[in-house]
């Protein structure tokens, strides 16, 4: 099977930036694969082989109750997101999944108006088709800084 | 008739992101329709309803009076934007024109080198087929923060 | 011959930036044709014809040197840039080359974590096919701001 086309990629990144930045948060698993992994860390983490810390689920019902956790919470009213993303890099396939790579800018817009720039870094995806669509079996978030603000509450 | 393609509207946005940042002011009128709305709003104005508070303009006469506005008071010369668009997504189409949206950063760049974020948000774009080319029947431009800079002067 | 196609150039510029962002410097020349020019420059000095005062180099070794460079000072460790690329423009072809301009911003990582909007503006490009493979003959790198950092280390 040949690897996903960088176009297809590109249009799953963006509709996966949109529910976020548009807050349908309950849209968000709804990208990854029944059996998934997302992961936040940091660069410096990852080049040192530490576990990720900022963000672990590995399955789809723990972004599920993530998501549930986020609403209960509140915290994620007091600010948006916004992400640019840049064009995935497809770098192969692995067991008929397709290995990509993608830049990415947050900013973020708090309640107030003020906006800075959150976070910047490289998604690393494994992407699998199921039922006809491209979704995510693994993103890996791994941010250019490891110092993120530990109020992170929505998903990069 | 099938939406239009969103490889030509991102190459609509980036033509029409070009233009501005290259002080074409003259030109931004020609990428809409003679018939056309151009509003800049915020999330939070049109979440409750209100009217665009920072730009209103309903046909191109307007849009090309307010080129002329900006070239005489010459407040535009103090700064420049630097667009960076994100990939148009389309919803639909409407009375054979297309809805699409598309999620944008603009940076300023002020006469003696500061920069700084000047705005994220969304185009929420129809476009139209006018003599063979693809126009702006409407652009609601919406910014994530209220918070914008009220010598806003340069279009978005 | 018909210029380069829109989205070879985009995947061109993605993997330029990616071996920039990845710290594969030593690749950074390889994008670049045998014979060729390579300047970082202010919008304001090229309006007004002044030379190209950030960085300049006119071969590929040169290029190469300015690695080595690098690598000895150690410099470059201390901090890490993050590429947006928006799409490239297709301005025409000239003897058998492509020009296109493509608007960039990059962010710029700090070791201890502080990240900051470090530089925005256009790829002014001119592009060769070299053994099957684009190449850069020309790429005019110009800032929008005039202020940019003097440390400047890391090709842009």
């Amino acid at each position: 099977m040949a690897p996903a086309d960088p176009s297809r990629i590109a249009k799953l990144n963006a509709d996966y930036a949109r529910a976020i930045d548009d807050d349908r948060l309950e849209d968000w698993p709804t990208f990854f694969a029944d059996s998934c992994l997302y992961t936040i860390t940091s660069a410096d983490n990852r080049r040192q082989g530490l576990p990720a810390g900022l963000m672990y689920a590995d399955s789809n019902g723990m972004l599920r109750d993530r998501v549930s956790a986020l609403r209960q919470a509140n915290i994620y009213e007091r600010q948006t997101y916004r992400h640019l993303i840049g064009l995935p890099a497809v770098l192969g396939e692995k067991d008929s999944s397709t290995i990509a790579e993608t830049p990415f800018l947050v900013v973020r817009i708090m309640r107030d108006g003020r906006m800075d720039l959150f976070a910047t870094g490289r998604y690393l995806d494994t992407l699998v088709e199921e039922a006809g669509a491209l979704k995510f079996r693994e993103r890996l978030v791994v941010c250019d800084s490891s110092r993120i603000d530990t109020l992170l509450a929505i998903p990069l």
